[in-house]
C-alpha cells in the first residue's frame, strides 16, 4: 500500500484537516495517478457536513481530479505513464446493468462507486470495508475504464472543474441538441452556471443569464452571455415570457419553477441540475404550451470524454481561483457566501510539499 | 339567424336548463351541422360552475360534438351535405401565429376560440360581442377548417368523446412514440384514462392501470389493460419502481408526482393531462434517472383527424352511457361521484324532439 497525504473531514461537524490514507498499488487494469489539481464542488461541502445524510467518515472529498499517470497495471491499454488524465464523480460501477451497458454509469442500478464517501467494489459488488477517498490527496488508484484523457490544450487547473461542473452542464445541453440560434437561458451564475454559459455559447446558442443579482451583469457578459435578466425585477417574468427554447436551471436554493417555465416557448424544455427543497409545481405550467421539465446528473464516462474533447476543440475551460490545501476551510466559507469566480481549485502540489 | 334549442347554465350557481340560442347561416367557408350527440366532459362541470374563473354566462357547454352537415357555404371544399363530422374543443384560432401555422391551434398565441364559454372572431380577432355556445344544442355553424371528418365505422355516440378525451390521450402517446412492447401506465380510470388504455393498447403497448380503487380491477382488464396496480397498497410504489417507460397521468385530484416518477425507468416520461392544485416536486425525482415530466393539451386539428382515423382503423371508440338532454344535471352529480363508465353522451335527438 502507498501511504498518501490527504485532508479529510473527521466527522460532519469538524473542519477539514490533514489525514493520512493509503492507496493501493495499481491492479492489472488500474492506473496510479499523481494528482495535480482538485476542484472544490459545492457537493464537497454538503457531503463533508453530511447534509445529505449517510456520509462515511473520515471523508476525503474531491471529485474534480486531474493529474499524471505515474504507474500502470500490466493489462492497461488506454493509458501510459506520463499521460495527463482526470477522474470525475465516480471511480467504478457494476458494468453489467442496462445503464452501465448504455454508457450511463452514473445511473448504475447497483450503485456507482462514487469517488469519495462511497465504496470500492470487490468482485463487482460495493464493498463496505473499502471506503473511497477523493481528490484532496496526492494520488489515487483507479481502473483505466473510469479515467478520462485530459487534452493538453486545456490549462490543467482549469480542466479540473470540467469533471463535474463541466459534464453536469454539457450533458443536458447535448441531450437536447442545443445548437446555433437556439435561445438558451442559464439560471444562476455559480460554478455550474458559468460552465453552462460557456458551453452553450460554444454550441452556438444565444445565451441569456437569469440571476437575482444585478451585480453579476458584467461578469455574465464577460463569460460570453449575450443578455442578462435580473429576475427580481418586478416585470422580468412578464417581459420575457415565452422567450427561450431551453432553460438550464443550476440553482440549489428554492425558486418558483412555474415562473421559469413561463419563460419557455411552446414545446420548450427546462432542465434542473440543482437540488432545492421540493417546490410547488402547477400542472398547467407544463400543460399550457406543452413544456417539459427534466433533470440531469453528471454524465457517463464516454460523454465526459466527449465533453473534454469538445472543450479542447472550442477553447472552453473553467474560470478558477487556485488555492493551497490549507485554505480549504476558508474556501468553503467563501463558497457558501457565493464569493468565488467561479470555482476553487486546490493546487495539490501544496499538499505534496507539506507532505 | 337560425333559432336553435339549447340547454345552458344561466349562471355559475344554477343548474343547466332549457335556453334558446341563435346560430348564424353558414358563411362562404362554413358548414352548418345538425348535432346528433354531444359528450359530457368534466370540463363542462368546471366551466358551468365557473370553477376556473372568467366564465361567460349564460353558458351552453359541450365540446365533444358529432353530427351531420346539413348546409355548406359556397366556398366550402372539404365537406358536403350529408357528411358525418365532429367539432372538438375549439372552433377557430388566429391562423397566422407560429402555433397555428404548426398545426397546434390549441396553443394559438392570440387565444383559440373555445367551443363554448369563449368568443367567435371578427376579422381574425376574438370578438367579445360574439360568445361561443357549445354542443348542448341542436346545431352549430363552424368554419370547415375546424371541423373533423368522423369515419363511418365508429358508432356515432361512441365517437363523440374522442373529440376531447380521445385527442387528449392520443396526442401525448403519439408525441412520445408509444409503440409495441413499451410499458405504459395509465393513472386514473375515468373518461380520459379509459381512452388512454384503449389507445395505448392499440399502439401495441403493454398497459398497466394504476388506480386507488381496487374495485376497478375487472373493468381495467375488460378495457384491455394487461395489468392493474392498486396504488393505495402499501408497497405498490416500491414493488413497481422503475417499471414503466411512459406514464399517462389523467388524475385531477392532488397526488404525489414524486411517487409516480419513481415508477419510471431511467429516461422515462410522465405526461400530465389532469389539473390538480400545485403539487410538491422534488428535483431529485427528475435528476435521478434523468426523467421527464411534461403536460399535454388536447391536440391540433390535423392531429385530431389523425386520431379519428387511427380509431377507425383500430376499432377504438369510447365506452359511453347515452342520456337524454334533461338528464344532464343528474349526470353531472354522477360524474362528480365517479359513477360513469366512462363517458355520458347526450342524445341530441331528445332535445330536438322536446325543442
Amino acid at each position: 500500500m502507498l501511504k498518501t497525504p490527504a485532508w479529510a473531514a473527521p466527522s460532519a461537524t469538524q473542519p477539514i484537516e490533514p489525514f493520512a490514507i493509503e492507496r493501493r498499488e495499481p491492479g492489472p487494469h488500474e492506473v496510479l495517478i499523481d494528482i495535480r489539481y482538485c476542484g472544490v464542488c459545492h457537493s464537497d461541502i454538503h457531503m463533508a457536513r453530511d447534509e445529505w445524510g449517510g456520509g462515511n467518515f473520515p471523508m476525503v472529498p474531491g471529485h474534480e481530479i486531474v493529474g499524471d499517470v505515474v504507474k500502470v497495471g500490466d493489462k492497461v491499454e488506454k493509458y501510459a505513464v506520463g499521460d495527463t488524465v482526470g477522474v470525475g464523480c465516480f471511480v467504478d460501477s457494476c458494468r453489467h446493468c442496462e445503464a452501465c451497458k448504455d454508457g450511463e454509469e452514473q445511473f448504475c442500478s447497483n450503485g456507482m462507486s462514487v469517488t469519495y464517501g462511497g465504496f470500492e467494489r470487490t468482485d463487482g459488488k460495493l464493498d463496505k470495508s473499502r471506503p473511497t477517498f477523493g481528490g484532496y490527496s496526492t494520488r489515487i488508484t483507479v481502473d483505466e475504464n473510469y479515467v478520462l484523457r485530459v487534452p493538453g490544450s486545456i490549462p490543467l487547473e482549469r480542466a479540473a472543474p470540467l469533471l463535474c461542473a463541466g459534464i453536469t452542464t454539457y450533458s443536458p445541453l447535448r441531450r437536447f441538441n442545443v445548437k446555433s440560434g437556439d435561445k438558451v437561458a442559464v439560471v444562476g451564475l455559480g460554478g455550474l452556471g458559468h460552465m453552462g454559459v460557456k458551453l452553450a455559447k460554444a454550441m452556438g446558442a444565444h445565451v441569456t443569464v437569469l440571476s437575482h443579482s444585478p451585480g453579476k451583469h458584467d461578469s455574465a457578459l464577460e463569460l460570453g452571455a449575450d443578455d442578462f435578466v435580473v429576475t427580481r425585477e418586478e416585470d422580468a417574468f412578464e417581459k420575457n415570457a415565452g422567450r427561450f427554447d431551453f432553460i438550464l436551471d443550476t440553482v440549489s436554493a428554492g425558486h418558483d419553477y412555474n415562473a421559469y417555465l413561463g419563460l419557455l416557448r411552446r414545446g420548450g424544455t427546462m432542465v434542473l441540475v440543482g437540488l432545492p427543497e421540493p417546490q410547488a409545481l402547477a400542472a398547467g405550467s407544463l400543460i399550457l404550451g406543452r413544456k417539459q421539465l427534466t433533470g440531469s446528473l453528471i454524465g457517463g464516462i464516454a460523454e465526459t470524454q466527449e465533453m473534454l474533447d469538445f472543450c479542447a476543440e472550442h477553447g472552453v475551460a473553467s474560470d478558477v481561483e487556485v488555492i493551497a490545501m490549507d485554505q480549504i476551510n476558508e474556501a468553503y466559507e467563501r463558497m457558501i457566501r457565493g464569493d468565488v469566480r467561479y470555482r476553487f481549485v486546490i493546487d495539490i502540489e501544496s499538499l505534496r510539499k507539506a507532505g
